[in-house]
């Protein structure tokens, strides 16, 4: 198998930081979105809507969604568990990755991808061109990611992590959301003192640099 | 435990639609969103986001997401499996239950959302009111969804169900979601006949009506 990767975007760091909290290592090639690469024939025939990252299987198969190249690694290895190990626990991590998504990452990216010089003309991630900014949704995004750290702040004053009190999937989309978001000038507030203790102890793990 | 349901809601349609499909039957409760009974104080207890579905567990734990929803009844009663069987199988249904959210759910959400005359100044859900409709998103929204039903068709000339020839959950995300888009005056083009054969095969099953 091979994962095609780019280090310096979030969605396939996603995927490195998810395989280093595995002790898992695969061979990877790197596609530089920033040079365009992902829109050449070549991947263009591994994955034709022109996003990383993508995981090739041996049999040809790719799966090319960051959370369902998790999901096939901890299928395989499923030790330590990251997305939950009985019905409940699977359910509530589930959720949470969803919220932080829909919630977090999703407003962060309206942001960058609608104020960012450098996504002029191409709004939409996997689109070379034709897609203009749009200065409301980027507003509209602002508020959005404003008002989930307002929700996040106190559920982290209850819990050790995003989905309780295992680190999980939701941990990692979480705290790339919320680095990928600084591209975005959108920061935790300063007085988010739940958020910044959950975002201390995360930094620290060794999977943070993956 | 319970299932806070609405009738005429896309959402929890969706489960509905998958406990139809596994023959189960769980307590449901009516919130209707169109009455606001979602921003009642005894529902933002339950679901301070303010949307439906919510399933209530007999330990309180409250599921708030759809797909977890979903999954947690596939962990219970894992036959027919609606996510797949083997890791593979679990990474393309994902893969493909993700994209059909991201690619033809969301932006017909979009369209909705920022169009139609009920969700004026309230086009995120779970919002009461104080987010101003972008007809610029509905405009986007339009144009991606025509650019997902060009993809999907050749797609679904290729395979008899969505992730693959098994009936998934992402079939009933894609069911759901472009019964839904119709709201927003979204077909299926007269000539994507692929995506009418898979649809008049979908609408055959008894679930389609639950």
């Amino acid at each position: 198998m091979k994962l095609y990767d780019f280090a310096l975007a979030p969605n396939p760091r996603r995927v490195r930081m998810f395989l280093a909290e595995k002790g898992i290592e695969v061979p990877t090639e790197q596609i530089n979105t920033r040079e365009a690469q992902q829109f050449s024939n070549e991947f263009q025939k591994i994955n034709p809507r022109g996003t990383v990252p993508a995981l090739v299987l041996d049999n040809g198969t790719a799966i090319t969604e960051s959370v369902s190249i998790c999901r096939y690694f901890e299928e395989l290895h499923p030790e330590p568990s990251l997305f939950g190990s009985n019905a409940e626990e699977k359910a509530v991590i589930d959720m949470w990755n969803r919220r932080i998504e829909i919630e977090c990452y999703g407003p962060a990216a309206d942001v960058v991808r609608n104020s960012l010089e450098m996504f002029k003309d191409r709004a939409i991630a996997g689109l070379p061109s034709g897609v203009p900014q749009l200065p409301d949704l980027a507003a509209r995004g602002r508020a959005s990611y404003a008002r989930f750290m307002d929700r996040l702040d106190p559920k982290l004053g209850k819990s050790q992590f995003i989905a309780g009190n295992k680190f999980s999937v939701a941990d990692i989309t979480a705290f790339i959301a919320m680095d990928f978001a600084k591209r975005g000038q959108l920061e935790v507030p300063a007085d988010a003192s739940n958020i910044l203790r959950w975002q201390s102890e995360i930094v620290s793990r060794p999977s943070a640099s993956a």
